[in-house]
């Protein structure tokens, strides 16, 4: 029995070593999402593939992307998990973790965002659970690939980020004529590495971290903090930024007096807090509020606000085997109308 | 032994109500299209993802969708499974089965189409075997997802289909600034709910189905029938529509003397049947004949024919594990040059 | 024990038959490209579907697709797995295989490119190890899915390929209306059926293979050969073509003195040579050299150059479990700026 047992470990062991593969996980949602006026069907099904291996030596590699990061005939200049603008690629060993793609920040591994609340985890509401890292997060696509290296040691967490200043010029015209044309960087030169570096520290049920980024003028310095304490878990981020414009900004948009018109506006700084509770019968109680803060360049200056928030309570039930019941009322105060909305639906992993 | 069964089993259980799943499918096809004048090329292939859980509490959920119905970032604005406007999700128990997405309306849900003829299912010769169901199945994908809810309760099949009257506004400008517009739904204000009731009946080998559709202005009223006796299985409609115009009538276009501008036409009516016969060795053969009746609201009117039959037969040879052969001769008049296609190859299921 | 083995074979063997599958493949790869001037990341991930099955009389059939291969509703009329332009599907038995989609040639089929180089697979040179045929390999695209069919007996191996000469006309337009101009091909009746035929001969560590092809104007001899000595892998080739114009050179663009205008130009021949070398520590050398020769139709062809190499060496490392370490140096003439490129990086197959 027990020289079966050796054999079948070692069939196994051979058979781990010689063989990578590609897994399927996938995730889904439906429900009713209000937008202040109306109430709308919202629904979604996606799938992912997860692909992983080890080699001779003893490195792990793999790499994942959805199906819906995948789009690369139909347009060459969007994000493409063929070209290393969405999904990513991994190894790792005792060296550390090396992923290159569409992956986070620095900053961003090491603080990660607010709580998503509502069955479409925010996306009603514009995600205010997100925080505005300066790089990664889809802040500099236009640079193609970013590198992403992560250390552990006694606790302690350490995070490097690069984009490497340009992006191969692989527009739809050049892919047509062929590929010559994409690996020639000469018109991106103008162009600085964009980076991020962050720390973290571990303690018991206590996490913080500091990350400072540079993306061209843009500088970014953010502090966050995780508790763990009894059925509550609590989150704090600061983030200050300096010489950041609009354009970076992302998800979010000024609207003065129903004037869409964009202004030379610096994103100063933004702050939050989310709080999860979670009670041993499944059901949960999720909050956040986030402020951000923002200073118009213009003359007219003191006609508009500089403050925006966002805040807003979920409630969620756990169904098991990955559904989960959800919903939320968010009030985030970029809208145009400065409306409430809310969802509630139910959500699926497989 | 038995100890050794019971404990497996419970693991099987708990393993089943702990995990959901995605599983692969897929489709292919290869042979020749005629077009009336010249032999063609014609192939593909296809995979689908199916994802599947049950929740602790015994309800099912899952979903679906193709590889091909998923391409949101390259076109936010066309159908996509991860926004809902392709695939579909469901949640069923003991209530019944509630699904999102691209789902068919209630009508077609409970009368389905008529026989597909030919390796490319009807495809080369314009889907005649399609019915033009007024919801659901292309018809008003303005709209987002569809909500299907199904009922079965001895031998009584209840359906009701609907949408919410508008979509999210997430075209492609909107995904580049960020979500902020996608759920602001203030223009499709206008728009009004299309729904689907429909109720049917089993009994033996007999099907009876009756559905009654709105959208926007038009009117559905479709009956359908199946009769399976012995080798044979019988399959007819009568759809009464009420103004229903050219621009919900899908899959048609009117050339008149070649002619192809298209006039202000009522879609009247439309009816059909098709035959199926089965033989034990494998070898099937098909017919179908369908006739739709449209009303031309122009002063010429008389100059143009109001009744448009498409008529066609096909045979088949199961060659077994998902592998038919199949070919087919279409008359459709919808076709300008009125021409007879046909087409033959084989067809794969995986 | 013998009947149970027995019982289980004939269990197997039962469910080989009545059930065909998708299996799930993939690749990544990460690393730096050197364009001449600056170092950039370069990355990506992708999965393929592989789809198989078998008849009950012993037919094997099945196809393969990349999900970045699959686009069909963003971009109706480009490159499609659903729709035969891209990925392929295939019937085989003792008859020989026939695939459809998009195939590669005849010859291609017969002769294959030269060895490829770099953790890119000489991508970051615009792939100077593939040969110009001149047909497939994205050259009659326009013909919609190519047909291959190949036949091998007693080390002869042989290979016709051909496409139809036309395409359905299923832009985006027309499927929005409607299917129903898809297989009108009338416009299209002016364009040649393009065709390859190829034959190869393997003997012990030998194949020579030789091929004919036509598109259009265009002809195309090609003469390919691979030794396998030791350690080393030899590959040559020949390859003249009569009437060929730079619209069918594909990854190929003509820069004279900085100035990128095209002009017409008669694409003569094209030969080369690569040489692998494989260590039995997992370390291999790889090198290539190619020249086209082109023939300038301008009154002053005398200023420019008629003929382009490119050349390049290659190392490697396989760290076992489809990983493997490569870089790259290649000088390819093509490039305006006659710059020398190179990678490295590490590359996954899954």
């Amino acid at each position: 029995m027990k020289k079966l047992l050796i054999a079948t470990s070692a069939l196994v062991a051979l058979t781990g070593a010689a063989s990578a593969e590609v897994a399927l996980t996938g995730d889904g949602r439906m429900g009713l999402v209000w937008d202040g006026e109306n109430a709308q069907f919202s629904s979604r099904v996606r799938a992912k593939f997860n692909l992983s291996g080890e080699t001779d030596s003893g490195l792990s590699f793999g790499g994942s992307f959805r199906v819906d990061q995948e789009n690369y005939s139909a347009a060459p200049e969007s994000r493409s998990a063929a070209h290393g603008t969405a999904g990513s690629v991994y190894v790792s060993g005792t060296f550390g973790k090396l992923s290159m793609g569409d992956v986070v920040s620095a900053a961003e591994a090491a603080i990660g965002d607010l709580t998503e609340l509502g069955y479409t985890s925010g996306e009603f509401a514009s995600n205010p659970e997100e925080i505005d890292f300066l790089t990664g997060d889809g802040e500099n696509e236009e640079q193609g690939p970013t590198a992403l290296y992560e250390y552990t040691f006694n606790g302690v967490n350490l995070f490097a980020s690069m984009t490497d200043g340009s992006r191969r010029d692989c527009s739809a015209s050049n892919v047509i004529v062929g590929d010559l044309e994409c690996f020639d960087f000469d018109e991106d030169d103008s162009t600085d590495v964009a980076f991020s570096l962050a720390a973290g520290y571990e303690f018991g049920a206590y996490n913080v971290a500091l990350a400072y980024s540079e993306n061209g003028d843009g500088r970014e310095i953010v502090l966050g903090g995780t508790a763990a304490i009894n059925e509550f878990k609590i989150k704090a981020f600061y983030a200050d930024y300096k010489d950041r414009d609009i354009a970076q900004l992302g998800d979010f948009e000024y609207n003065f007096d129903d004037d869409e018109t964009t202004f030379e506006v610096d994103y100063d700084r933004a702050y939050g807090l989310s709080v999860e509770y979670a009670m041993a019968n499944g059901v949960g109680i999720q909050g956040l509020w986030i402020r951000r803060e923002v200073e118009i360049l213009e003359g007219f200056a003191d006609l508009a606000e500089d403050t925006y928030d966002a805040y807003g309570i979920g409630a969620s039930y756990d169904l098991g085997a990955g559904a989960t019941l959800a919903g939320a009322i968010i009030k985030n105060e970029v809208f145009e109308d400065n409306e409430t909305r809310a969802d509630v639906g139910i959500k699926f992993q497989f």
